[in-house]
């Protein structure tokens, strides 16, 4: 009997649900709590309702997706309806606004290629007209921490089959949760401590980054000799933030990133990306970038290019960077050896950038600086956010300081600032 | 190769499919949809929402549930909470009122006894709760006909490996959906045309009985001796109905019935209920009840005797008749020979009365009564509905004219008037 075997799957499951609920999440007694989930993940999600019902929440309002649905619809709606979004779409998103409440979203697809190769402009058309209807919820309820939220992953047979060649069906998907599990910390009986151990690290990471004052940061390596511009208000943040009611909470897990904002204008040179990445469900491969004075202008790859192109032409933004993040490579989902196809899991393999809207949260007093101010300190705003992976055991990180002081922050991939 | 095997189940459910948006729902160009489904049902609603899309549905607005959170919530929630019902819950349902919309629902539970066995109290809370919550979409959307609505069931594996003892998983989902299919007489090419034609008759039907100005109905049998007393503005009703804005749709795919409104006063004796229902998600069997001045005084049955009892004891009304519905054993449901434990299909297996809430629909100008109109002639208000299937092939049912003669309408559990 190997490690893996021994793993009592169905015991780590239901610390994994304690886990989403008391500490991603830390649902409040009270509380109601909106829990989205795949159709194919519901056996999980239950569990999760469970701990949430146990940890006193008022009421789980359960809202179940089925990407087939979308695809059913952008392959056979007429143009003219793609826009619609229906009245009561916002209200139950905002609802979690005004009622102080929480929401657990679970990633992790029934199958992750439902929606690729579908037409890419009347996919936007679609995400534009959503993102606006729903953009008090990502303004308030997320980006001014009005809610706790967290989003975790699930496994389903789909999604596991997608990324393992050797394996399929149910053995597939317990495969992908002895994974999972392992990433989340779920295989440790300490693993709620660990958690607070664990995100107490990143804090402290977070802070000695903010001590240095950086000004721009150096990646480079094969293909990659990329600047990324900071303004002098961004702050790094990792590990777990604090609602506006004052419930701390950890919004993804797995989590093993710092990250901040950048001043986009300030963006310059190439860029290898070193993972695939999904585009309105299309998995772009092999992406070499280009950036000139803060914008994307030039991009080549080996599958997904069209969609990605149709992606950043879809809004002013899409072509500027909204986020840069450092993660080593003693990350799990890193050392795991695995792609996932879903961001939750690749962005905390790697360092990434993200093309699209970038977090106020990252600035000091962000939250509070009028539109002027924000376009002031090159902060881009969008309907996109995309995280493109950029570092492996190849790539090192540089930090270059205010005063032009050179700090290593990661050789190899691996972290040696802090050490 | 037997008949069954023969059957293109693929082809079969895309017509099933198509019946349900073009005459079910009979979805109009521009008209979004709400759609209800079971998790477990994904797959077959998916194509209901294709034909939507292809039919020109602005919108479909899918609704998955999953019981197992309800489960969860009725076991876990603290009592206090039971009564809360989100504020968009309402919302979305009115939306398809203002909208002019179209609803089509899927029943067919992932486990059929998932809601089995819980704390009957703690239902009805919810349940009431909930009914109170939504009863302008009972009231306008349903009762007046706003929308356009069809129920129409969905197989599933947990729901056949209830049904069936010789069958398990895939293969059991497959022989359930067969029998469906041919239910719904989706198993003929001509399903479209069949369904015009059936329909039709069983307004002729209805109309037929209209003419005879019922006063009371005679239900005789082996422990049935029950008389269900009518108003004279009591209609019959079958088949197909016309919304407010002038479409045709058939509420219930099957629909082998015509029903109308009882005067709940006139309720007398004993009848005995030939299928076992569900209340709450516990099965009821071998129930045996006797009325008195068409008050529920007294029953028995062999499972499920203590959750009717907290049901019908939840609201006056819920001790009193709401529906009396005439089925021929000429009935597809019936000829298939199965109980389904789903009361859409076992409804159109046989006459049934139903405790609970009537339909204005039933009544001479219905919708235009006034509350105290209503409470003169014998209708019955309550937040419950129940079917409760009465006949047999041992049951012959008698209609007794305002004028005292005596008619033979069902002898033997078969249609013999207008034959």
């Amino acid at each position: 009997m190997n490690e893996e075997r021994a793993m009592d799957i169905e015991a780590c499951l239901d610390r994994y649900a304690e886990l989403i609920v008391r500490k991603g999440c830390n649902v409040q007694p009270g509380q109601s709590l909106y829990l989205g989930a795949d159709s194919f993940s519901c056996d999980f999600a239950v569990k999760v309702a469970e701990a949430a019902y146990e940890a006193g929440a008022r009421y789980v309002q359960v809202d179940l997706v089925d990407e087939r649905f979308q695809r059913a619809r952008l392959n056979l709606s007429q143009e003219k309806f793609l826009d619609h979004v229906p009245r009561h779409v916002p209200i139950r998103m905002d609802e979690a606004i005004d009622d102080q409440g929480a929401m657990i979203r679970l990633v992790g697809s029934g199958d992750p290629e439902v929606l690729s190769g579908l037409d890419a402009e009347r996919s936007n058309r679609c995400r534009l007209a959503h993102h606006k209807a729903v953009k008090r919820f990502f303004d308030e309820g997320i980006g001014r921490s009005m809610v706790q939220w967290c989003v975790a992953s699930a496994a389903t047979i789909g999604w596991a089959e997608s990324i393992f060649d050797d394996s399929r069906g149910e053995e597939a998907c317990q495969q992908l949760w002895r994974l999972l599990l392992k990433i989340v910390r779920a295989d440790r009986e300490d693993c709620l401590q660990a958690w607070d151990d664990h995100s107490a690290s990143l804090a402290l990471r977070s802070a000695a980054l903010n001590q240095l004052e950086l000004d721009h940061i150096l990646f480079s390596g094969p293909g990659t000799d990329l600047t990324v511009g900071l303004s002098p208000k961004a702050r790094f943040e990792g590990g777990s933030i604090r609602s506006q009611r004052g419930n701390e909470f950890i919004p993804n897990l797995p989590t093993e990133e710092v990250f901040t904002t950048p001043d986009w204008r300030k963006t310059q040179g190439d860029v290898r990306v070193t993972r695939p990445f999904l585009v309105n469900g299309t998995l772009v491969k092999d992406l070499r970038m280009t950036f000139r004075d803060g914008v994307l202008v030039n991009f080549e790859a080996s599958s997904g290019q069209e969609t990605l192109r149709s992606y950043v032409d879809s809004d002013e933004g899409a072509r500027r960077l909204g986020e840069v993040a450092l993660v080593g490579i003693d990350s799990p989902v890193y050392q795991s050896g695995h792609v996932f196809r879903e961001i939750l899991l690749d962005e905390n393999a790697a360092c990434h950038i993200a093309v699209g809207n970038a977090y106020k949260s990252c600035l000091d007093d962000g939250v509070n600086l009028s539109k002027e101010q924000l376009e002031e300190i090159g902060f881009n705003a969008s309907s996109a956010h995309t995280d493109m992976m950029i570092s492996d055991e190849e790539v090192d990180v540089m930090g270059v300081t205010s005063g032009g002081k050179e700090v290593e922050l990661l050789h190899g991939g691996a972290w040696v600032f802090g050490k």
